[in-house]
């Protein structure tokens, strides 16, 4: 008999869930209601959100409960169905957790996946959710023209390197700012950035000042922390910046310190704002189309980390803060 | 012979100036040259700028020099001119600095002051910056919609209570932040807040939150610190909040540490943006039309708090980082 393979939250943590946070476990897959469907899953995603959704501290959703299976972006396709929407056969993506198979009733179907001439595990990455923060935290929130001058942090991460290369497309200078010679290379060889700085060095803020004497027009932040505060001291007048993630302060429970970033946004006249993907659900189709028509053009490219199986998923979210990982993270199931 | 009553800044503060910071002297009147004009100062501005113009830190405008007169708003009269555009008679406000007798070619002038039916001092508060400041800080930044609820500290104050009034007139419920007794009681019974609230208490951000309980759609932030801090710890989904100014800490050399708002901007999807009303130069005239004629309806209030002389003047930007004016702080020549 067929079981649904699930990893469970089975403790919660503080900072960063680790390994023993979770177990792996087998359970019985229930039998289909009229309206469900059954998913059989083919990767699992694995995103920075996931340490606040372990946490329990306040955040857009509440926190996982303790016993549930992680919750998680998976790809999957039907494989028995009672609903008049989803056919045997079809892909489909959404939050269908850390389960092998899943039942749906379609309420966590983020959608249909069309682009069959693609990997499916695609959906997890450039045309899932990393694809489409890229896409409207950059057009929507940045809103670069072309001439000016972008900054990405985690410039080689599956979102990062998406808005680098989405900024080059609409005509802006990139700068991208990583950790390691070989995501150096990988930036500039693969993602295209004009310039890529390492932020492992004594005087970060002088070399973005180098890269961008008359300062940054947009800056798309996914770490927060000192790196921010570095890009902070050289905000062009305007300056729109992107808050899409904050992975270098792993507690925010106290809030952390550092330095006020009023007086930097009042003289540049700039504008500090938060982003989160899911307010975009009901535009997600244009923005996934244009990524896919972009990689059919090889305008766009990505890269994948692909780990082996559920008893890989624990140690996961981990693996992502240490930066571990080279491209996308996913689990094949 | 008439001579120019001047104040000049003499030594450079590093926090808010101070009195001996500045010298009163007697200066001569140059002959006036083809294009220019000689303005009868009538009312000298103090405004909390004036700080950051003294010091030597970076700014959006360069510091004054030592030995010249203190920049400075002022309102006076056309009493000699040799250039085509202004006549004797004519009011005329702008940049003309701590001068009893100042010759303008026209370019340090904001504008002429149209409403006659209305004091002159009013162009240098309710009907100058402070006004504009709140008009368009507040619907431009802040954008309130009717119903939501605004948030203002410095209540009481010459940009905060305009913005008080403006919210209400644009159907928001509004939340004042202040001091005394004295300033909650004017912030009640003249300016019309909803609730008022003094910082001087042990738990601000609960005081803030009953009076919010969904939080605040928007934020006109004219102090950052710690009242900031407090606000930031009960916003509401997609709250847009404008830096006015950061009063409440008088040195950013160097920045000041606080509590890290990205996480909070980002849960709240929130906005935080610098606003500079002289961005605004090309849009003043809408919005002073705008705010005299609710001054004329009676919707729109003000207080005016006047200095008597120039010896006054040396002492009044301590006086304003004090708090101990009453109304937009203004000296009389």
């Amino acid at each position: 008999m067929t079981t649904n393979r699930r990893v469970i939250l089975s403790s919660r943590s503080k900072g960063v869930p680790q390994a023993d946070h979770f177990t792996v476990e087998d359970a019985a897959i229930p039998t289909l209601s009229t309206g469900q469907f059954l998913i059989k899953m083919s990767y699992w995603s694995i995103d920075p959100a996931m340490r606040g959704w372990a946490n329990d501290a306040p955040n857009y959703l509440p926190p996982v409960e303790i016993g549930a299976a992680m919750r998680s972006f998976a790809v999957g396709e039907v494989v028995d169905s009672k609903h008049p929407d989803y056919a045997v056969g079809e892909v489909v993506t959404g939050m269908f957790g850390w389960n092998s198979y899943a039942v749906s009733d379609g309420s966590n179907v983020d959608r249909k996946v069309a682009e069959t001439d693609l990997s499916p595990s695609l959906a997890l990455g450039v045309l899932g959710l990393n694809g489409v923060t890229a896409y409207y935290g950059l057009l929507d929130v940045c809103d670069p023209k072309p001439g000016e001058t972008v900054v990405v942090s985690t410039a080689a991460g599956s979102v990062g390197s998406a808005v680098g290369q989405i900024a080059k497309i609409k005509g802006a200078r990139t700068v991208g700012i990583t950790s390691s010679e070989e995501k150096m290379a990988l930036c500039r060889d693969e993602f295209g950035y004009d310039e890529v700085i390492s932020y492992r060095q004594d005087d970060l803020a002088g070399a973005l000042k180098a890269a961008a004497p008359d300062g940054f027009d947009c800056y798309f932040d996914n770490t927060c922390g000192e790196i921010s505060d570095a890009v902070f001291t050289n905000l062009a007048l305007g300056a729109r910046i992107c808050i899409c993630g904050t992975a270098s302060l792993t507690d925010w429970d106290p809030i952390p310190v550092g330095p006020r970033v009023h007086r930097q946004l009042l003289v540049a006249r700039a504008r500090l704002q938060g982003f989160l993907v899911l307010d975009y659900r009901d535009r997600y189709g244009p923005a996934i189309a244009a990524l896919a028509n972009w990689i059919r053009d090889g305008r766009l490219t990505y890269q994948e980390h692909v780990l082996d199986g559920a008893e890989a998923a624990p140690g996961a979210i981990d693996l992502l803060y240490r930066g571990g990982n080279r491209g996308k993270l996913i689990v094949v199931v």
